[in-house]
């Protein structure tokens, strides 16, 4: 199928259509510009929410929770749940995602697990690429799930509106968060499995963390949540929508979109810069070996190649 | 101190000096190509072992004890020990370093932890610069430690000769290991706390997904180990003599290093034309609205910041 005509279904709401734009994301298409280029004039739309933490907090859980708050208001819904590529598991740890299942059959939901394979930029221009898809498709919300909380989930929460970052009762979690970074990304803290002990302590040590960063105009809530009992899913949608007005009314939403468009050009050029710095070096035939030989430092070099680059 | 005297003294081994030229890699300082350059004509010398996995997995008490094991041979030691920085705690999540500290006073030991503040290229650019110092300084040995399982780790997994990934008893670690991509980077699979149960379930777990992986021409060993009560240290030290005499027979070990070295200049490269295409998508003033009035979509922006870029 030629780019035009898959985004002609795309914009349809065809979710055959939308899987395989996706696959195109994953595998780095060669008509992938193209495909881009026709649906962004009706991207813009779609709220999105990313949902990050641990594995085994309970992500998919809340997200299945989220799906279903939504859909009781009419809402539709897209979750993109993000997979590192392995080629040991070809991405296809989806046995959480089996939870999400009962949804399977509402057409107003729709789920999709994203690995990148050929993508050159890597999750972190293949999510917002594959959310501009699922926003072109008319979805009102879009769900991103990522599997950990290492540097590429922190970098995958920035693709979206409003970040929940969940942990579980027990400290552990938090620092584990904390030394990933993550708490600078959440909008929303959920800890989830608030039936078990401990959750209290929980809550008050992430506030107590929260007091000790710096000053912003938002104050991220801290929400417990049961998402296998339902408990505290309707305040967590509540914490939710509270952002996103916050987010519109202060102007933030559209700076922070705009924002985040420009550092993605800006990516996307360095990746193709990288691309041709690669060839470049090639080209260079000795340079290996003067690095090897320590005839060359690594910044002579690197400034070296630069000059080549950019014809200066 | 200027960049030449401070080199002096790395390369003299002055464990002050080698502290400060540390901590210029973190903070990027103005002065760093200047000393970089002038080490690098002393590195290339030390061997260098990577260890990482999942936080709480004894990565710090095997670390101790590769120490313990590498001073009975009379071998000089530096931990670089990565940590990911987070404005809420500084970096300064040490604790478990602090298990090291039976080593503090012996001069043959050299410890450091190292976050990245204000390097240009983060964590992948800081770690084989740090590398580099402790190696000029003369040290026959060099281990990584790094934090988490994420793709972080698995980019400074890449910056050292011979990798160990730790994993406990227990299917979770192996299916996240397995997440975040680190099965293909491992050298030497290590199972700590290998006296629990399920220690020899988790060997034959891995030894199977090795096996379905792509043959290589190392197969890597799968050493079970009791870092606290010290036991399978000495296999572990023997599997990690064998991986580098495989790569020194192969001709791997300066293949890699030199592609190594190549993919830093080239990443090195990337992070400078980065930064300018910062700048100039800050000059072309309409470049933000156009996008967010979908008059441009991001691909016909970047292949514009690009053009600017090279004057082509």
């Amino acid at each position: 199928m030629d780019a035009e005509a898959l985004a002609q279904k795309v914009r349809a709401g065809d979710a055959r259509a939308v899987a395989c734009a996706i696959s195109w994301v994953e595998d780095g298409a060669g008509a992938l510009p193209a495909l881009s280029a026709a649906l962004y004039p009706e991207t813009g739309r779609a709220y999105t929410i990313g949902l990050t933490g641990a594995p085994g907090v309970g992500k998919s859980s809340l997200t299945a929770r989220v799906i279903e708050t939504a859909r009781g208001r009419d809402i539709t819904v897209a979750v993109l749940a993000i997979d590192p590529t392995s080629p040991f598991t070809g991405g296809a740890l989806l046995g959480d995602r089996l939870r999400m299942q009962t949804h399977a059959t509402d057409p107003g939901v729709f789920i999709r697990s994203m690995a990148t394979r050929g993508h050159l930029g890597g999750l972190a221009l293949a999510t917002p690429e594959a959310i501009r898809i699922l926003d072109a498709s008319g979805r009102d919300l879009i769900v991103v799930e990522t599997v950990g909380v290492g540097q590429v989930e922190v970098e995958v929460a920035k693709a979206t509106d409003t970040t929940l970052v969940v942990v579980n009762p027990g400290w552990g979690d938090s620092v584990q968060a904390a030394k990933a970074g993550i708490l600078e990304v959440a909008d929303v803290f959920v800890v989830n499995k608030a039936d078990r002990e401990g959750a209290d302590a929980a809550v008050r040590d992430l506030e107590v963390m929260l007091g000790m960063g710096p000053k912003r105009g938002w104050t991220p809530p801290v929400v417990p949540t049961s998402a296998l009992e339902g408990n505290g899913i309707e305040e967590l949608w509540a914490a939710a929508e509270s952002h996103r007005e916050y987010l519109s009314a202060s102007g933030d939403l559209e700076r922070r979109r705009s924002a985040r468009l420009l550092a993605e050009v800006e990516e996307m050029a360095s990746q193709r810069l990288k691309r041709s710095a690669a060839d470049v070096a090639r080209e260079l035939h000795g340079l290996a070996e003067d690095l090897a030989a320590r005839r060359v430092d690594p910044y002579e070099a690197a400034a070296l190649l630069e000059a080549r680059l950019t014809g200066r």
